[in-house]
């Protein structure tokens, strides 16, 4: 008989959001007339923007002529699209970033589950707690952990951890490691970085060969000038980073799919003699190999975010879930919660009441108030006492939701 | 510094497909006036049909409306495809397989790529050789082989050897193998396998507590109704296969990128201590925590797929593309070229002239006829002396093709 990956035995029973959507249904189906106000899981709520639109149903209609149909694309996305990202993503804010380094793909969550495929296995792996679940259940999948502790912990993953007394920000290892994932702005604490705080983690790098998987699916939310959208804005990360971004949370796309990963030129590793390779060849093998390229009208589609209309169109979009975060922040406030993120970042994280466990403050709020937030527990040990409140939603929806949850107080 | 995945050093160059494409680069910037007629890569070229673009762009159109927006889908893809997929192609042939065995994807090479993830390193792993490149590549990026021999096998693979001599079936194997990549009607031979000779690997499988990874990418091109679609139409397949098919033939989805993989409930694997385990669950949490299922307006339009006019102007298209290959085969033969596939199969599979090697007749064929094809021993060391022609192409370009072929001999 056939042997399976026992790595896979070590992970906990479900993945984060298909354990939320089963309590959900659950308390659907046993409370049918409940409206349910869903902040939990980050999905987007407002449609894809009018030039999108124009142009996703531009490349529909390519594909319906013989003359403008597109069979296999480049596995690494078409140019257009990568010349697109590079100009405006990168260039235009002073950084020499080239299309090649670009490789678009259909998620984020793709690219940083499948990223560590690359690298060996005896690569020390730092994990920022709380974190996205992603990261570490794609490292215990693929082998890289020993067993979980009972304090949540895989043995052999290096946890750098980010609670409020250090105010949800990782300290600079003292350590060396080899693979550290960043995400900033950060979920799920909503917290930023400053050009400063970065700076010390490419000194780091910089100095113990250490590559920085940075995170920044949700730099669109970024307002304040001082704030870097890209750790390529920081002096010498081309040589220790790469970068995903995605357009999910940036302009509507989580059901549209398509996102990119940033791998730099100059980036390179060793192999176990100490000999130098260049990691954008690898990841272009990984994915010519393993992956087909984004569908073409999609593709289109992105590209058109690009545009003058389009800057403008996403731009609206995303003041109006920050201004969802901004009340939410300021109403918790008042409501006497401790209260986290929701400046330059689509979320909130609050301390639960009364000390709860997350999950129990998660059926709590499920149960009294009809919202579905997210458990900080869900994200890693140092998440536990917190709850993700993620600014995606309707106006009245936000204003509904934080009226029952002051009802519970 | 941090350490490479060293298993990537052991591939060759390049993916057999990138290769191709640079070579035919090159000779178009040398020769800028000479047409190229692409039989190569096996690209479809006729476009997508009027109900899969309707359907295409009423779900773009659902994406531009707060009403009717969809973020997030599920990461096994939506029921209403699944529900689809389970009716027409397994239950209509009498086949039980349900839509909770149906997982969505972005494409078979993807699922392919991904599929041994689930599965223990111990597994013994048997190829067909030739085969598409897809699954030896990615069983030695993921470090379950050696090195690479003289003769082009890797260590630690098990190698099937479909040569003429066995018409391009493989030999059942003598030995116990874990897991065995089977491709019917196979790429790149266009061999077909008959209901008696995939009942044999049934039950070898099941003797063997082997699983059989079976690709059937190609099932819409089977035209004579002794020959099954589907492994599971074969009694007794559920409990030893998983499936794997794409829209890019049948529906001309190359660019657009929908596909699926069925994982029978049946369908079981051991750890180490030898207790079983279903394989379903594993699958499902490996696509949803490192996929985020196919872009909506995408399972939208596969969905027509299956519509009355879905099914007949899919069929129309194959049709045409099967004309091709009828015509290919039998002027090859005319030409005095030993031809073999090309029926029931988009494949034609000859032998080079005089014993070429078969780089060195893809030159040829591109110097001389300005055709591309795709050389035999990119499929592996028994691919030797033979070359690839795809019937995907215009019918003019194919009769210009064989046209130019036959001043060659």
């Amino acid at each position: 008989m056939a042997w399976i990956n026992e790595n896979y035995l070590k992970l906990k029973a479900g993945y984060l959001f298909p354990e939320i959507s089963r309590r959900v249904e659950k308390f659907s189906r046993e409370n049918p007339d409940k409206k349910i106000i869903r902040m939990g899981i980050g999905d987007v709520t407002k449609p894809l923007v009018a030039s999108v639109v124009r142009a996703f149903e531009e490349g529909v209609r390519e594909m319906a002529t013989a003359a403008t149909f597109r069979g296999y694309g480049p596995e690494q996305g078409y140019a257009f699209l990568r010349e697109l990202v590079a100009q405006w993503d990168y260039q235009s804010r002073g950084v020499q970033i080239s299309a090649d380094d670009i490789f678009i793909s259909d998620g984020s969550k793709c690219d940083t589950g499948n990223i560590l495929e690359i690298f060996g296995n005896q690569n020390k792996i730092g994990i920022c707690d709380p974190v996205y679940p992603v990261y570490v259940d794609s490292a215990v999948m693929g082998g890289r952990t020993g067993a979980v502790q009972e304090n949540g912990y895989f043995d052999g993953l290096y946890y750098l951890p980010c609670g409020e007394e250090s105010h949800f920000l990782p300290k600079i290892p003292e350590q060396k490691l080899d693979l550290v994932f960043l995400c900033f702005p950060n979920n799920p604490t909503g917290q930023t970085a400053t050009r400063e705080y970065l700076t010390q983690w490419v000194d780091y790098a910089r100095e113990n060969d250490c590559i920085l998987l940075y995170d920044a699916a949700y730099e669109a939310f970024i307002r304040d000038v001082e704030i870097p959208h890209s750790i390529f804005e920081i002096p010498g990360a081309k040589s220790v980073a790469m970068e995903f971004r995605s357009f999910s949370k940036t302009a509507g796309f989580t059901g549209t799919r398509c996102a990119f990963t940033v791998v730099p030129q100059e980036l390179e590793a060793r192999n176990s003699q100490g000999e130098k390779f260049p990691i954008r060849p690898l990841w272009s093998r990984r994915q010519t190999t393993k992956f087909n390229g984004v569908s073409y009208p999609v593709q289109k589609a992105a590209a058109a975010v690009y545009s003058t209309e389009g800057r403008k169109e996403v731009a609206e979009v995303i003041d109006y879930y920050l201004e969802n975060a901004r009340i939410m922040k300021a109403s918790l406030l008042r409501m006497g919660f401790t209260v986290y993120g929701g400046k330059n970042a689509p979320y909130i994280w609050l301390k639960t009441l009364r000390g709860m466990k997350s999950w129990e403050f998660f059926d709590l709020l499920l149960k009294e108030a009809g919202v579905v937030g997210t458990p900080g527990a869900g994200f890693g040990p140092a998440g536990e006492g917190f709850f993700r409140l993620s600014a995606f939603a309707e106006r009245e929806s936000v204003e509904e939701g934080l009226l029952r949850i002051s009802k519970i107080q």
